[in-house]
């Protein structure tokens, strides 16, 4: 239950902190505009049209199309930071919060998998100080990763060669759930989540 | 030094099947301009102006945009079953065969990096029969890896809970090298395949 309510909630209201409504609706319709035909075909009449508004109306909320690929990144990878720091600081042993920080991170990429294949694809349309800012997100969300994984190192409960490799890996796992993720599959986020959470202790050698 | 050379070989002659010349000079453009500014956003005038030809050159060999993106699609995939498929037929336990398999497809999404992002992000673009092709060819690599799972744990090798779940997520690791590989990176493609080998025999249980 606690699970599938939280579920509910990200998948929900993703752009809940975006305000005024127009906004938000022009960012949702920029999501969708982007993912269906990538960001260089895509056009902010395309986008204001999608949201049932005119382009001068766009132009009110976002100067440019970067700007709007620029504000979904952000909030996309602010929040795939977020799940995993309040993974990172629950109670428990590593193997606890590692495999705490996967399932929700899995959740995330396989619930939000449209918003996050264009958070992951279209980074090289960002402009160089809207992709500085982007990369230090990224940053921070591989520390967090590696911060846990040492962590389990240091208590002897994980056996790791190459720290700084494996959880690269593990982002990359998780991540890619975005990829191939089908909402009419067979697998549900939860069901994904608790499997990789499984795997991801297998890849640290997590005692059993 | 037998890595290196068959590194190389895959590297330098990706299309080397495609003739003539001038069809694999607009295949090489195509992967390019799709890369970098997404299928929807390029025009096969695009694609002839890279390779030094005139939109009229590029229609005697490809009738349409799509027919460029098929071909690529066709090749990439071909090639990474034809890999995979190389690596299952070795003598060896199922642990040798596995960990060759991830080697030498992660070697290949490394060094190929840029056609493997087209072959991934772009299906969507395909039309109905040529999706269904790929999709074929995609369910036939699914099954070169879940056969080596499966004879791992017949043999008492592996211990591997949700066989298919466990498919999905090893080839989703390996393929998804291709969207975060760095050429000018710290690791070179052997180095990350030789770790994602031993990731992988840990997330099937590999006795050691």
């Amino acid at each position: 239950m606690g699970a599938a309510a939280q579920t509910d909630e990200v998948e929900n209201e993703p752009w809940g902190e975006v305000t005024p409504d127009a906004a938000r609706r022009l960012l949702v319709a920029a999501v969708e505009a982007f993912a269906e035909r990538g960001y260089h075909a895509t056009t902010t009449r395309d986008i204001a049209g999608r949201a049932g508004m005119s382009p001068a109306a766009l132009y009110i909320h976002y100067k440019t199309k970067e700007e709007l690929l620029h504000r979904i990144s952000r909030i996309g990878h602010e929040k795939a930071l977020e799940i995993l720091q309040t993974a990172s600081a629950h109670e428990g042993t590593a193997a606890e919060r590692l495999s705490d920080a996967v399932r929700s991170f899995v959740r995330w990429h396989a619930s939000q998998h449209t918003t996050a294949r264009v958070v992951q694809y279209e980074l090289d349309a960002l402009g160089p100080e809207a992709r500085a800012e982007i990369v230090a997100l990224r940053r921070r969300t591989d520390e967090v990763v590696r911060g846990i994984i040492n962590d389990g190192v240091q208590a002897g409960e994980f056996d790791v060669p190459d720290v700084r490799g494996t959880t690269v890996a593990v982002l990359s796992l998780c991540i890619d759930v975005a990829r191939w993720f089908n909402v009419a599959g067979r697998q549900t986020p939860d069901e994904v989540g608790a499997l990789y959470a499984d795997l991801v202790l297998r890849m640290v050698g997590a005692k059993r």
